[in-house]
């Protein structure tokens, strides 16, 4: 058939993780396809029960299509607001209610349809509900393909700090299909870019003069652009989930430019940026720290800016943002250890590391500079 | 010193579970000894943050004590209203809201200083806060002592079933001091010898003629008699949790007459019966119900009758429970797999295991016995 013809060959992640090992199923046909989709959710699902997690957004455009994929099970969809403000305790408490409401039972599965903050969620509770039951994430944001989903951080945020409350806990498998991307947004297509961006700094040199190259593609949404960024993305964060799980080391380098970001976003108040747009301005951040600590050559955190801004991102704070409010938004940080602000900074693209001891004159001289 | 002289001496328990391995310290001047005391905490204690999670009633005896043990310390005190009906999400979010506007970080402890309904919420805290930090169980009843401070089950209620939500998650120590046990009300402590009881049931024989022997001595809070209990009772609960940590099997034989026992306490309403009582009643009934399958011989559930009279524990229903309420709380029990109930029975004393498959005769039978 022709048009399957076209369709890119699905492709296999492993995040290898001993007997909490998962497949991340790569491919752009996933949701459309019931076969295809039921049979990579089987394996998943023990029992006769499935909870779907979604938001309203995303289960009017995928919602019939999981179902039918479904058919035979007992299925519940728990449907929440779309929005970071709904990442809340108040959420988790609904789809708490609601999974005892329906009576489902230890050996059900949850699967979450949507984005980074369904992702989050979903996995929270699935982690605390009954002390823990299956899930699933099917993402359907760049960011959460590329990221969230995968790794095992699940969390709700809290009125005073992103991500404050939540669990190390791993998904069951991880469907990533690229084709859900075409119905995203322009911001939050770009804000995913900037996690993509990120791993091409930290870890591969090779990604990001790529990235540099095929701006136009990834701007058009091309397929097989996606579907290469996709991959070694989830190959990035799979290997260096798989060396520290629960983020007691190297694993904390895929915060680089969140330190930052997180303070942005929190001064902000949620929903104001999105998160990678966040993360793009706090990585540009991150980049001059690295260039004033002598780290990093002078001019390369001009050419991470140049990528960004023409993967249609911010570069810059907004006004009014005043550097002792920075200060204090990333003491409050969960990343600082008893008072002591940790960094993640780059020697060179295409590798990171952590720091706790460093000028704090240069920290200065970066907020002054953008705030 | 003569006073010490007549003390028990400490002695450990471990907990063995790889990396996550803990001691229980069982002793009986924890509390009055500070230099003891801070002794066994120091090494828990990463950071300068603690936060001691107390209830009202027992900061009011031991908060002070703890305290002294802290000093140098930046120790901040969370107060809970006394009583199960406290075990809920709305309590865990005040917990949260303080530890958040406390500024605890990662490398905070969290001190658990209470009986089962602290030490739950404490242990559920530590383990989402941040994605999980330190914390240490100081349990103060008898039923925390012997059980729920050992093996890192943490959870709240739902109001629609107990310990619905919560997660799998070690303490770094348990300090248990029987002293504390002599402030215990009279149904509190009872209630806490119904788990030592359900030890002798499911794994130790001896220790249940033992408890036969010497119920005067218990029921007279005997240091002696109290040492060997605590200590015997740990001992097979760390055995058994060392064995199956997350309860994907042997480790459900803790649950003798808890299927039964969490219907009793669900149909009352959370507070009207101690779990401990409810647990009472639940094992004669598990015990009546073995009997009937022809597993345990005739006359021992008369038998384990006498021994929970003898320790001032009830054997029966109160007036008014209907067997067909009794099987829809079951149902909901998350004991249940899939629908299909689950029970342990005992084929004498000192063994126990899990069914799912038996004659739904003789547990009609049973419940219409008892109801």
């Amino acid at each position: 058939m022709e048009e399957s013809a076209l369709k890119q060959a699905w492709q296999t992640v492993t995040v290898d993780l001993g007997d909490r090992s998962y497949p991340i199923y790569i491919g752009d046909d996933g949701l459309s396809d019931a076969a295809k989709l039921r049979q990579m959710l089987q394996p998943c699902i023990r029992g006769q029960q499935v909870a779907v997690m979604t938001n309203d957004t995303v289960a009017s455009l995928y919602g019939d299509q999981l179902s039918t994929a479904l058919q035979g099970y007992s299925v519940d969809v728990f449907v929440m607001q779309d929005g970071e403000q709904y990442k809340s305790l108040e959420t988790y408490t609904a789809a708490m209610d609601f999974l005892m409401a329906k009576r489902h039972n230890r050996t059900t599965c949850l699967i979450a349809l949507g984005g980074g903050v369904v992702g989050d969620l979903t996995g929270f509770v699935a982690a605390t509900f009954q002390r823990g039951v299956d899930f699933v994430q099917i993402p359907t944001t760049l960011l959460a393909q590329v990221d969230s989903s995968v790794g095992g951080k699940t969390a709700v945020n809290h009125p005073a700090g992103k991500n404050m409350i939540g669990a190390f806990y791993q998904p069951q498998c991880v469907v990533v299909d690229s084709t859900t991307l075409q119905s995203l947004p322009a911001r939050e297509y770009a804000a995913g870019l900037a996690e993509v961006v990120k791993y091409g700094v930290i870890a591969d040199a090779e990604l990001f003069a790529w990235l540099e190259d095929n701006q136009a593609a990834l701007n058009a949404r091309d397929a097989a652009a996606l579907a290469h960024v996709i991959k070694r993305s989830c190959e990035i964060k799979a290997q260096v989930v798989a060396a520290d799980e629960r983020e007691s080391g190297i694993r904390a380098i895929l915060n680089f430019g969140h330190t930052f970001g997180h303070a942005i976003e929190n001064l902000a108040g949620y929903g104001t940026w999105l998160h990678g747009e966040a993360v793009a301005v706090g990585m540009v951040m991150a980049g001059r720290f690295s260039e004033c600590l002598q780290l990093l050559p002078q001019g390369q955190t001009e050419r991470l800016k140049q990528l960004l801004r023409g993967l249609q991102l911010p570069v810059a704070l907004q006004d009014g943002v005043d550097s002792s409010a920075m200060l204090q938004a990333m003491g409050m940080d969960k990343k600082a250890m008893d008072g002591k602000l940790r960094f993640i900074v780059t020697d060179g693209f295409g590798t990171a590391r952590v720091i706790d001891d460093y000028d704090r004159q240069a920290l200065q001289a970066v907020l002054a500079e953008f705030c």
